[in-house]
């Protein structure tokens, strides 16, 4: 603007510029160009600035208080949509090992700890544990932490739901030959949401990070199942399984660019079933003791045909359920073998004990029928329970 | 006693005794013995005869009137008990025969056959239709009854279906050696009510008649998997599948005796699960067209995951269910395959269209396992269709 360039008022303004710290409006400049600056004038000037920047002060403070609750209220749509799509809650289930060794053939052998990996997937399982249903304390009294060497059952159905629920293009780098797996190219696939193809689209994605040199304080590279990898926002050593949201999903460059995240967030912020951990306990007592939650279950349910129907309970709002199969001879044996639970009876030691399937037509149910079909029963009272929470 | 010894008194009594047809008290008799018989005296005796047997008759009439209220008392009883303790509607379910061709294995192939035995078994199915989800009308217009030479699914899964509803006791009698049949070995029992072991009591038992003679009007000969053969109430020829009412449990004698009945029977009149029949169907339309209730079925369930949430679905009363499951491809194939339906939308075949597994964690759910899961939420609903007619 012409009145800028004048000599004498380009430094002055100049001066103002930095005292004031704001960009005046050109307006005011052109009215002092048309004028001559005597002593009262300069002092008249000068409180007029002064009005102007607190006038601007103020403004400056009303955008911030508004950008500030924009903020605020983009935060709380985020927790709602968070609270409306996310899982808040988990679902465990435990089984013993030992219904593998009933089993009529290798084959059917495997099959089985499939059929066990599919109802878990059908039902949104977070955790199985697999137990030993015939351990016995005082046999075993030395024990570091229940744990024990565990019969063949136990450790292969372990072995196998694991391989089940890790994504396909992941299994080369962690589940090398064993004999527990020979028969797993048989089983049905779990197909679930983070059994992702190359073609997939999808935020969240599991990974394994690589042997693959990266500039220092740069993350690491991750093979996240597409044909680029990813370079991650931190450093994680190389072999680890992790969970990747991915910042992009296409890219010009040579590699895309993604966040590690808990393996809780996929459900916790979208709902999404995100496969389930596994966990060996060496009997039915460490099925609870060494839960991965803090505070422990806080629903625990037995299942047995002795319990009461199903249909008559009704299930509280909860954060971590765990729901207990018995093996062929039912929970009741369990409870009997376990000398660290203070009861046979297991109803005593169960918040409920039901029946899930009230005038069978065979005689018994097996373990693996059982999980589909107590799931079948429990799953609206689970959703009911939180309903409210999701949808 | 003394005086019926008596000469010139023992053709009299015989006399009377031929024309009263009951048996006088012997007091009367004694009372006679000490009398002279004058002409008016024996007038006054057979006046009291007279009255006697008046009474006689009487008492014999109010006895048939009790007996005969008493039986009817007992026969409404009877029928009570019937309506408390039966059940008087029939449920059946329908899979395409073309599940087992997805399996992996020959032998994983006979396990599922097993699968859906076990799941119907579970849940009291009285009827599994195996229906050819491939069947097109077009292609085949010139077939008899739209049965066809079915797929090799298909009627394997018919042929092991039937030897496992068969009492292991019989399956030499009707199963000779099939290629179809070869793993059936491998597969898990049903341990139904009807599969009885030699040592288990039970009024009702399946047996399949001997080749055994008998004398003319004598019934015949049933081997029901006692160590005693039955002699049946009527005659039926050697080698058919009966239902026997055993009318004692055990005997001095060298056989047993019983009553040929409805296979229904036991369902209708106990409650007893008795065991499915099985049967092919060359289509979808005529899993329906074929029922073998005259009436045809009065409640048909489709399922699939675009159906309606089952918890939002209240069943009626009904005679006969059906409840029909799609295969690999859902029923939607089925549907459109078959050009005697006229529409594409399976919802318009069916009186309920449901999804039995909301938000399932798996991409898929197989048939063998929607099964279970359907059968354990419909179960409720339909035993609270019928509330007050079973308990």
């Amino acid at each position: 603007m012409a009145g800028v360039d004048q000599p004498g008022f380009k430094g002055r303004t100049s001066h103002m510029e930095t005292e004031l710290s704001y960009k005046r409006k050109p307006s005011t400049v052109s009215e002092m160009q048309q004028k001559k600056f005597s002593h009262l004038e300069r002092k008249a000037y000068k409180r007029k600035i002064r009005e102007e920047k607190l006038l601007a002060e103020m403004r400056k403070q009303k955008a911030i208080r508004k950008e500030k609750e924009e903020k605020e209220k983009a935060e709380k749509e985020q927790k709602e949509l968070k609270e409306r799509c996310g899982r808040p809650y988990t679902v465990a289930i435990a089984v013993p090992g030992s219904i593998l060794d009933n089993a009529q053939s290798l084959e059917l052998r495997a099959y089985l700890a499939g059929q066990v990996a599919r109802a878990a997937a059908v039902f949104n399982i977070d955790e199985i544990v697999v137990f030993d249903e015939n351990y016995n304390a005082k046999q075993d009294a030395s024990e570091f932490s229940g744990l024990r060497r565990s019969d063949r059952g136990n450790t292969q159905l372990f072995h196998i739901l694991q391989y089940l629920e890790c994504p396909q293009y992941l299994r080369k780098a962690f589940f090398p030959y064993h004999k527990d797996l020979v028969h797993a190219g048989l089983l049905n696939p779990l197909d679930t949401p983070h059994h992702l193809r190359e073609t997939d689209a999808s935020e969240y994605r599991e990974g394994v990070t690589l042997d693959k040199p990266v500039k220092s304080g740069k993350g690491a590279y991750a093979n996240v199942g597409l044909k680029k990898d990813v370079i991650l926002n931190m450093a994680v050593p190389p072999g680890q399984r992790v969970t990747v949201k991915l910042t992009e999903q296409t890219t010009e460059k040579k590699n895309l660019r993604g966040e590690v995240v808990s393996p809780s967030e996929p459900r916790e912020t979208a709902g999404l079933y995100w496969g389930y951990t596994v966990r060996l306990a060496g009997s039915l007592s460490h099925v609870f003791k060494s839960s991965p939650h803090p505070g422990g279950y806080d629903l625990t349910i037995g299942t047995s045909e002795r319990g009461q129907d199903v249909s008559s309970v009704d299930l509280p709002r909860f954060n971590h359920a765990i729901i207990v199969f018995g093996g062929l001879k039912g929970l009741e044996a369990s409870v009997e073998a376990d000398d660290a639970t203070q009861t046979d009876d297991p109803s005593e030691i169960f918040q409920h004990y039901v029946n899930v399937c009230p005038k069978q037509g065979s005689r018994t149910i097996r373990t693996e029928e059982a999980l589909l079909i107590a799931m079948s029963s429990l799953s609206p009272k689970i959703k009911w329970a939180h309903a409210g929470q999701t949808s």
